[in-house]
């Protein structure tokens, strides 16, 4: 039985989800919670070779097939590391889960939110985060803080257009689950949004205590 | 608009499906029709690189990240080849299709056929092949007549109780659909099993002559 808890990170590239990340496991270890951080896609050995594939700028395939390669991978990802780690009571927090989906194949690629909605059933039944921190900036910065020195992969390669299709797209998501999924404007300085993290972390904690 | 047709061959390995496919491929160009030769997992380059990572045995996955990834393929193959063949007037024969999925997914691996039907729905929507050849054999049969030299892949290496349950699920899905889904008795010798398949090519013919 799950007893752990699933948090999920979200957003575009430069909207400083990897910094975040860090210090948002550093505070549940310092509260003394067992915490496991993975990523999407890839998490597990053959998600990570999925994870090549998605990301190889030379590969071309259809926005379908893409959708359904960022499900197979979370189908292993939730069967090898976040279920078995939230059923041990461990704190999973995941660079990017569904809602990525809905944001990239979605918005960014056209896709049907029905069909993608059909897709996270089939994949998630009634699992879902318990808290989702969607960290919002406009296009521009972020771009602006993405280093110039790596090379693009195959989504960073995309037109500004698409990242806007994108931010858009979980933004209309964040509307649709105001519950879980918080809005955090990542235009503000890394202290600002680390505390606004810590506010929503405590939040989720308070909710847990008063079960 | 799809002018083609589209004929799939499924069977366990050692049904002869690979001599037949050979035989109905010249007697379709024999009478002057272009042909499309194809297989599943793979039938595009990145279906192959998908097919590689399903047959490697030191590759452990669930069951559902298997059929993802089967319809993953799937979908790409559409998109790619089946689909833009069969619009040109091609005639595409596929070595395995989507009830290669009901079969090894579902009967070898237990998954639920409903589950499996959503993705199959995902994928085709209303596209399914015209005519399916399904040549069955016993499983000791099919495992005499398979080569001992080559080493088995993911699939080979299972049991005897799995491709006997990959049998049954073949022969319930033909029964699901009768006028679609010939089954041929493929112990017998190559001459009769390619009698078998001509009479069903013929009678697909006639139909579409009716038509």
């Amino acid at each position: 039985m799950k007893s752990g808890k699933f948090i999920t990170l979200e957003g575009i590239d430069g909207a400083g989800k990897s910094t975040q990340l860090d210090l948002l496991a550093a505070l549940l270890q310092q509260k003394g919670l067992p915490v496991v951080v993975t990523r999407e896609p890839g998490g597990t050995p053959l998600g990570e070779q999925l994870r090549t594939v998605l990301l190889d700028q030379s590969v071309t395939m259809h926005a379908e097939t893409e959708a359904l390669l960022m499900f197979a991978a979370r189908r292993e990802h939730l069967d090898k590391v976040i279920v078995p780690a939230l059923n041990d009571g461990s704190w999973v927090i995941s660079d990017r889960f569904t809602d990525a989906s809905f944001a990239y194949q979605g918005g960014g690629r056209g896709l049907n939110w029905e069909k993608l909605a059909l897709l996270e059933q089939w994949v998630q039944d009634t699992l879902q985060p318990d808290l989702t921190l969607y960290f919002d900036v406009p296009v521009e910065l972020g771009q602006q803080r993405v280093s110039s020195v790596k090379t693009p992969d195959r989504f960073e390669q995309e037109q500004k257009n698409f990242f806007q299709r994108v931010r858009v797209a979980y933004l209309r998501r964040a509307n649709q689950f105001p519950a879980r999924i918080q809005v955090i404007d990542a235009r503000q300085s890394v202290t600002a949004v680390s505390a606004a993290v810590q506010q929503a972390l405590e939040k989720l904690i308070d909710v847990i205590t008063d079960e």
